[in-house]
Formats: C-alpha cells, sequence, structure tokens
C-alpha cells in the first residue's frame, strides 16, 4: 500500500477540522499535534457544557507546557453538527461518544475517534494504517448500512495498538497461533485526573477495568480480513494481563507467542524490522523499530521514538514453552491515541474519502 | 512437617549468631530482623577490610530509621572463621560467598546465606521450609563429601522465592507441567546504591542479568525430590521475562501455568489458602494468600502481609491459552532474602542440625 | 507538665470512642492507631450516606495492608450525636465539620477534631500537648460561652505542626522573631483520591490552598499565651511558601529564622534535643529529635522516628541573613493528624476533662 | 547588548568544535544539542581512557532517545589539546578539567567550560550572557596574566543561573539586598548515574555537597561588575539551603528577598517580564517568563519553556518579613549546564573572540 501523497492530496489548501472533547487529556493532545499539521487546519473546539462559551486558553492545559498560540484563542463549542470542519477527531468519553459520534456522520463528517464506543459495531473500521488500512473498506457498506454520508472511523485501545503492531509483520511471515500477553501500562493512559499518586506511587496495580477484554478481541480484528463487505477476526488466541505501572507515558508488553511456522528469533527481527511504513505525513518509515541490547526497550527511553510513532521491539528470544519471547514499548498517548488517530484522518484523505 | 519447638529448642539460652557482610543492604537487613529475635543473639558482625575496626554505627546504614541500638556498639570483624558464634548470616557478595562460605563450613559453623554461590552445587540445599524443608536431609551427603563439620544452607533467589511459593501447592494438588511468568521487580533487589535514580525514575527495564536463569532453574530445585540422598529437579517448563519497575520494595509476578490435572480458579484458590505453614518463630500462619479483590495484590499493600513472610496471590482465573492465570507479590527483602534465610536457620535448629 | 497517668485515669476500663468520617484516609489512620490502644475502645465508626449500613470492611481501605479486625465488622453509623461513646475523634471534611462538631459537643461528647473549622474560633484549643496542653483552659470559657456540657478541641494543621514543636523550646529559649520557611509537603497531606500522579510524578507544585495562610496564623497561635480566659497570639512573623513534592508520607520544612536573642547553632540544639515528652500513652520520650548528619533529617527515613511522633530536626547552622537555618521533617498523617487527636484526647483524661 | 549576529558570524561555514568528555551526561548534552547547531560543527569527542578509540556509538548512552547519527560513528579521542576545532566545550569533572582545561587555553583553544574548576580564578569570566555578558572583557587580562593565546569561560552552577537570572533584573531595577533562597534541585544535576533510586525515591535529601556556597559566591560574582579589569562581586548577601528532590530535570528556587528600594509584585513582575533577550542562535526571546497562575512554576511543566533556555517565575508576592517572595524554575541540563555553555560560545562568536 505504497500512496502517492501527490495524487490524493491538493496541499494548495488544508483541511478544516475540529476536536471533539478538546479539553481532556487525548482532546488535548490532538490540538498539541495538530498545531502545525500539513494538510489539516483545526478550525473548531468543543467541550462539555462547564467550558462552552470559554477561550481555549482558559482551561485548565493539563499537559506540560502551553496549548498552542492559535488555539488559546478559540471559542470553545457544543459538541453539535454545526462546525465549519469537514472532518472531526473525537476525544469524547465513551458514553458521550456513543451519541454524538453518529450524529456527525448523519450530517456528512468524517469522524476520526479514540473512543471506544464503535470499535467492533455498525460497520465502523479499526484501523491502524500499517495494519490493516484496508478495512476502511468497510466504509462503504458503513454507509449504506446507516444512511450515512458521512463515516466513522476508529483507532484502536492503546495497548493493542502495540501487540497489533508487533504481531502483524510476524502474522504475514509465520502465522500467530498463541499469544500470551503481560502488559506494563502507563498512567495516562487512565486519562486526567486518572490515578492517584496515593495508589500508584511505587506500586503496580495488576488490573485496568475492560483492558484485557479489549487486548484480545481487538488485536483479532486488526489481524482480521475483509471478505465479501464483512470484516472477520483472526483466530488466534490471545491471554492478557494488564498491569498499570507508575511511569508517565509508554506502555510496555512482555510477549510469548507461538506461530504455524516456528521462526529463529533473528527471522522475526528480520521480518519486524523490515516491516513497510506507509507515505503520509505522521507516518514513521519504520513502523517497528528493533533494538538488540540487552536492557531495551525501555519505556522512557523508547516511547518518542519517530516521534513517537514507531512501536520498539527488543529481547527477541526463543521462548521455553511457547516459540518467541519479546518485549515491545509503545507511546500510549501517540502512536496509541492521538497520532493513530490522526495517521487515520490521513490515510482517509489519501484513500479519497474526504 | 509440623515442628514441635519444645522439643528441640532450649529456650534458656539464645544462640549466639554472627552476620557476615553485614554492612551491606542486605546485611542490614539481617542485623534489623535478628534484633528481637527469640532464638538468635547476634555477637558479631564483618565487613570488608574498609569497614573492619569500625563500630557498626559508624557505618552507613541505608535503609530507613537507624540501626538497633545493641549493633551500634560492636565492631566490625573480618570475615574468618574465628568469630564467638555457632550460626552465621551470609549476605556475603556472590564472589565473597564462594570463597569464604566453605571456610566457615569447614570450620564448624552453620551457614545460612542468601547469596547464589551454591545454591546449585557442593550438595547445598536450597530451601524454604514450606515448600521443601526436607531437602535438608542433603546436609548429611554435603557433610560427607566436603568433610565438612559445618553446613552450608542456602535460600532462594527473591523472585523465585515467590512463583515457588505460590507453585509448590499447586504442583502438589494438580501436578505444574508449564510456566510462563513475567516478573516486575522491586529496585531493593538491586541492592545499594544499586540503581540509578536516571536509569529507573519512570521507567521499566526489561532485564535483570541472570535472573530468568535463576527463575528458570531454582523454581525446579525447589520443587524437586531427593532419592537416595541426591536431589532431583521437578520437569515442568519454566518461561520466565524479568522486569525492573520503579517500586521500592515487593515482587509482582504474573503468571500462565498449565497442569497434569487442570483446577479451576476455585480449586485452585483453595489449595493456595490452604498451604500449611510451620510452626516456627518466623512462620506465617498461612505462607500463601490469597486475595479476591479484582486489583490486588499490589506490591506497596501486600508485601508486607504477615511480616513480609507470606506470598499474596490474586486474580485467579482461567488462561485462553495455559489453564491458569495469576499475580503473586513476594517481600524481595524479607521472604525473598533475610527473613527467608532466618527461617531456614529456624528449620535447621527445629530439626536438629546445631 | 509532667503528668502522673495514675492519678487520673482508671485503667480498669477503657473508654469507649468513635470515629467520625472512618472512611476517609485520616478517619482510617484513626482506626488503625485506635486498634490497640490501651485507654481508647472504638466502638461506633461513621460515614457519608453512601456507606451507612455498610459493615466497615465493605468498604474501600486505601491504606497500605488491611483494616484492623475488629473494626471490620463493624457497621458505619451516621454522623449524628446518638453514639453509645463519650469521646469522638473527627476525621470530618471541613465544611461538614462546621456542622456536625457542634452537634456532638452540645450533646456532651468530647470531640478531638483533626479539621481545620473551629481551629480559630468558639474558643476551641488549638493543641499540640508539649507546645501549649494549658491552652486547655480555653474550654471553661468555651462550656459557658455556647453552652456546651461536651466540649470541642483541635489539633493543628500538620505542616505547622511541625513548624510549631520545632519553634516552641527555641521560643522559650530565645525569642522568636521571624521565620522564613519553605515547605516539601507530602502527597498524603491532601487526602485521597487527592494529588492526580500526573500532576506530581517527577514534579513540585509550588502551591497548596490555603496552607501559608495556615502556617502563618496556627503557628502564633500555638506559641501563644492565655491571659483572663483569652488566647493571646504570639507576635513573631511568619512568611511561608508551600511546596508539593512527590513524597508519599513525611513533610520536610526549610527554616530561617531571628531570635530576640541570637542562639548559637550548638545552643539551638541542645534546646531543641532537651526539650521535655510527656507521659502519655501516644506521648514520645523526644518530641524533637537532633540529627547530627549532613544529609538529615529526610521524610522517608526520618517521619517514622518516635512512631511517627517525633520532629526530627537537622542542619541547624548560622544563616547569613537570619540567625539560624534549619530542616524540619514531621509525619503529616501520625503527628500531623491522626495520633496528634489521639494524643490531645489522651491529655484530656490525663487532665480530668473526661 | 542587542548584537548583530550578521556582523560578526560568517555563516558560510561552521566553526569546528570538540566535546571534552563527550561520554558523560553532560558530555552527551552538548553532543545531542550541537548536532544541529546552526554556527557549529561537532568534529571531535573525547573521553576517559577506557572509551579512546571506541566509536561513540559504542559507548553507553544515557540521556532518553540516541545518540546524532553524525556523532555515532566517531572514534573518541585523547582530551590533549591537538584537535582539529578552534574551541572546544568541557564536560569534564573538576578535577580533570583543572588540568586539562588550562593546556587547551595555552594551545590556541577557546575553551567555553561547565565545570567549576576555574569559575573563581585566573581571570576566568564566569558567564550568563543576558546577565554579565561584558564580563567577557576579562578575557584580556586572562591571556596576559596566563600568557594563552586561547582563552576559558565557564557557565556557573546550575541552580545559581536560575537564582541569577531571577535577581538581575531586579538588582538592575531596584537593588538586591538580601536573599534566601531554599531550593528544590533535580535528580539530574548529580549526573549519572548519579543517585541511588534507594536513596531519593519518595524522599527530600537536605544537602548537597559544596552547593550552597556555589550558590551564595556565584551568583554574586554574576551580578557584580567589572572596573579597571578588575571583576568586583556585588554585595547583597545570600542564605541558601539546598536539597534534592525525586524529580527528573529542572531545579526549583523558592526565593525571599529585600531590595534597596522595595518593588510591589505587580512591578517585580515587569521587571522581570521586560528582561532582554539577545539576538543568539541559542538564546530565548525572553530569559524570565513570568506566569501568573497560582500553581506555577512547575518543574515538569515549565522546565522547557523556550527550549530550556529561559527561567520561569511565579508566585510573586509580598513577604511579611522581606519584601517579596517567588519562586524560579530553571532547566539544570540545558540553560543550567550544556545549553548555557552554547550560549556563552555563541556570545565568543560575536563579540568577535574567536
Amino acid at each position: 500500500m505504497n500512496i502517492d501523497i501527490g495524487k490524493f492530496v491538493n496541499l494548495s489548501q488544508k483541511i478544516p477540522v475540529a476536536v471533539l472533547g478538546a479539553t481532556g487529556a487525548v482532546g488535548q493532545r490532538f490540538v498539541q499535534l495538530l498545531a502545525d499539521h500539513p494538510w489539516f487546519e483545526v478550525v473548531a473546539l468543543t467541550g462539555s457544557e462547564r467550558s462552552v462559551g470559554k477561550t481555549y486558553g482558559e482551561t485548565r492545559w493539563v499537559l506540560d507546557g502551553d496549548p498552542p498560540a492559535a488555539a488559546r484563542q478559540m471559542t470553545i463549542s457544543r459538541s453539535t453538527p454545526n462546525l465549519p470542519a469537514k472532518l472531526v477527531f473525537s476525544a469524547l468519553p465513551t458514553h458521550h461518544a456513543k451519541e454524538i459520534e453518529p450524529s456527525f456522520a448523519a450530517a456528512g463528517y468524517a469522524v476520526c475517534s479514540n473512543a471506544s464506543a464503535y470499535r467492533q459495531s455498525l460497520g465502523v473500521p479499526l484501523i491502524i494504517p500499517e495494519v490493516n488500512g484496508d478495512h476502511l473498506r468497510l466504509i462503504e457498506g458503513q454507509r449504506s448500512a446507516q444512511g450515512w454520508p458521512g463515516l466513522i472511523v476508529t483507532s484502536p485501545n492503546c495497548t493493542t495498538t502495540g501487540l497489533a503492531m508487533t504481531l502483524k509483520p510476524l502474522d504475514d511471515a509465520f502465522g500467530v497461533r498463541q499469544v500470551i500477553v503481560t502488559t506494563m501500562q502507563a498512567v495516562s493512559g487512565a486519562g486526567y485526573p486518572g490515578v492517584s499518586y496515593l495508589d500508584i506511587d511505587g506500586n503496580v496495580i495488576p488490573y485496568i477495568s475492560g483492558e484485557e477484554e479489549k487486548i484480545e478481541n481487538e488485536s483479532r480484528i486488526l489481524l482480521g480480513h475483509i471478505e465479501n463487505g464483512e470484516r472477520h477476526a483472526a483466530d488466534f488466541r490471545v491471554s492478557a494481563q494488564a498491569n498499570r505501572v507508575p511511569v508517565f507515558d509508554g506502555h510496555t508488553l512482555s510477549i510469548a507467542a507461538s506461530f504455524m511456522r516456528k521462526p529463529t528469533p533473528e527471522e522475526a527481527a528480520r521480518v519486524l524490522a523490515e516491516f513497510p511504513g506507509l507515505d503520509l505525513p505522521s507516518a514513521p518509515r519504520h513502523p517497528v523499530l528493533v533494538r538488540s541490547e540487552a536492557d531495551r526497550p525501555q519505556p522512557r527511553r523508547d516511547r518518542s521514538a519517530a516521534e513517537g510513532m514507531a512501536v520498539t521491539v527488543g529481547r527477541i528470544r526463543a521462548c521455553p514453552i511457547l516459540d518467541l519471547r519479546m518485549v515491545s514499548v509503545v507511546h500510549n498517548t501517540l502512536r496509541g491515541a492521538a497520532s493513530g488517530s490522526i495517521l487515520n484522518a490521513e490515510l482517509l484523505v489519501a484513500e479519497g474519502y474526504l
């Protein structure tokens, strides 16, 4: 899927976009990341009733640093489909997303959502461009079934993003059969204010509500295929145990996996390193980076590789029980959230859906 | 193995003991824990050349609080076998232990070691009293083979202690076949000064030198059996991936396991909770505590259960791939180090080896 | 003020006490600390509407470890003055305390409060027993002015407790004139859930709402005197700047102070170390500990000195601008909160107010 | 001091520079920061005997991410004055700097040092360009006294940098008299491996060896003046108490100060905000940023302002004892170390010293 951007995108004018739920932690990431985007221009920000009418600069910025200068002067709108945008990024909480996202799709907007509301229903594609960009084909069926002039596309759970990007090249080459994964997840994944310092300081919490089910289900969807306009999940099995650890950003996954054809660690490393990138503004040249040092990847040292868009894999070695063990790190609020949705939007543009 | 202490121990007089390597982090734990021991009385402390001749109070105390008052006035000796003790606790670094521990055994001392030097050789038993106290029978062979009037007994690697205490009751009941374990280990396990704040702050380091091999080997020794005076390792398989996390004390183990006979989570929980304790001063009534809350065990909240001597297990549930998943927490510097060795010494006394 | 406990306290029967607001973080500390108290027996626990009727064991325990066994079976009551207790410890949030505490005093209960609601009004004494136990004399006026058969006594703000205990012996000996203090306060001081990990991780927040005013006002009340039944604040000046730091428990105070008569550092250290303790169950023998190491006190290493009841002072030296600089550490949830209120209650008993 | 770069700098060719001590934490920062510098090009890296002859990529990179691609292939040289550079940045440990820096100056190199070896001797200017760039005039005397064709210029202690940049505009406007400062310093200030996690986790260490003296002395040098080629320290008084806190990067200073003419907080804020920047590549437009939020500045949120080159000041208010209280944050490894030295080098170039 090598995309020639020149074919699709007229760079003479940026596409007007809005961020729904712009005052939460993920919404702020969208605003931060879109500040200098080559294709998109933020023209509207929405928030809850409490913040409607305020300028964005008056709301509490929870990320480090300051909000982009341009955004600071914008007035926060309601999340109703009368925004001067063609494309909206949804950072809405799930229960709001459930109601609001379809209203935008019905009104003709392209919705790139980071919420979990429609990851598995309404014919909504769940997309990581390098992994299953071809699932965009579901949009046709979505539009005819829902009667929408617009569309909804979702990005997966942050942890699953790291897992699916690690598994995809291996699945293509060797056929994934079984995956036992233990995660060590960053606190930022729980949003703001999220986790109390008193709970997580110097501690591990061996449970994240709903996370294990998302990992087990969404990874099989992402590696599934489309046949006759229907999505078929891949049929490998996943056993996940999710832990919260005192790390700010960056999820770490300890993986044991078996395959239809057992690869050597070297074969696995090569296949991962050669996984091709896309020609899109936010896409890294190498979606998966392989490190050979004994003590890598580490979330703090590797999460920001390729602007937080690459997954870093290391400690690839034979497993005494399944075929391989390895460790992956993914930036949960960049590739695993806001940047992932922006990349989805770029793919939509490149593929002519806007 | 219900031991009647009264039979063996004359409480009218405490047994004089020494701590070898008393100025390191583990050595300080020994000194702290032995301050009020009902059977043992610290009569000598040894250290490296740099500290010999100083009082213990003059050396740098790295644990929280202060050294016990009695120890503060003691003068630090060389680690040579001329100490007025019958029993010595070894907190020596491995390379020193290699040389010094046999010299004490040869001189008639009982050595309870926390070092890894002789965990797998010289006929030295590797003991967790509740798990394999009967391995003390190896001492007879050790003495005759080495010609020692004394003896060496070792306690296992801290992480392995947590794993073996979790597996033992399950192995007795269901027969362990395969164990895939991912550890999240506390920083105190690396000793002092150990890990730099700049390396581990807000980070996960997915590698601890030698740890995975220890887990894989020692757990099979601990669950093995003695036949004709020979130690036979259990023949299940273990795949371990060890991570350092920013936790002060308390190792967390995420375990997936299969068994000869697949237990339900409820059966497993019952067997764990019913694992019997010993009647020794430092032994907990229940060596394994089972928690049913979704988010337990946690190292900070559970490591100190039963004075740091109980392993806490939770999140016991069916695994989509192997039979069970569960999470264990063990206090790495208490049960997994100093307290574990003291319990070994208590068993030696109770069993009449002193 | 050497109190002969035998004179006042009939130990043949414990005094029945209740904890108001027992489900919050401070309330849980009260329950934990009172579990084995020699004089008091917890007979009732109260909570908000949401928890009334539940057993205490069913509510979420936020401290490490588990709630005391005895408390776990108790049913949570409403905070209304019909409890089978003579003495109540109030861990209520300020706005609830404002309403509820007087209702208990009016109904004849002795209220030992940790809330700030009445620290400066209604003739309520603000007490640190070793510092200004004689302020209990205000109770007489309180009772006649309010018409209460019961009484309210409060303990000060946690940080102020550390400051006042450091200043009192120096004030007695040298006369405090000016105090410039910068605090580094633990996260537990903000209650539970309190501060988000995302806000405080690897960070300093240079502001705590209302804290600086409390430090500046309450420290002058505590070192003030009673004349003709009226409380007169001391007239030194305090400049405080409060910071939150990523420390779990234990507030650190960096102090610069000038005096009526300038002491040498050695004189100051002697006066602090000789500050006398009281003969009460929770009172430390030495309320102030002086350390001479260059790098002490430290909150993690020194907060638990004397069961968290002693303030540790170090780095006492000449200040190039005021007279002295020094650093103090106080355990904010023990001496600075629950244990402090319990000590107040013990003083009430010893002084015959119950 | 508005510098017209065009007058001095021929951008047609970059100036060849070397980093002495390039394998330590500060050295790595230099290499990282110089990778894309518009005026300088790294042509040589030096290290200790252990690393000489290795490629830079083979040495252990302790910062997050990876070393710059260009540096990775460079071979590490000895720190001897035969390098193909005109300018050298010294990140040497103090005792090595003492010997090596003069040897480079004697050989004609311009040495921009971050070490403390010559901050107060040999006529070496101690420079923050916006604060006392005119102290470069000392170089003339330095050269004639030492007989050096080259020169040494130093940058101050990291904490002092934050203090001096805060005080300078206030001193110019109101005349600083007394400064009482309490610091909360990041762990990275201690270098690598530096501080053990076991020492600083959840803790405050109220002492940093030599730091208080540096703050007290260097701040008076920086605000001093040159008269007849001699440097005269300013004569205000400073009382500093230095604390290490569990923060990765970014020093926080809690300041109380008195002045010859007492400013209102608003006057102080205006003077700080209007402090002019220089026209140099690494110089921020506003060297001091003033924040009005109650809870700013914070090291994690503000350290990176203006690429880590601006000092952020907040909580400016009247002090009940001295005239003003305020809080400053400075990025200790950027403005306070490597970036500060690079800015010094830029000033040297702009002023024609190279």
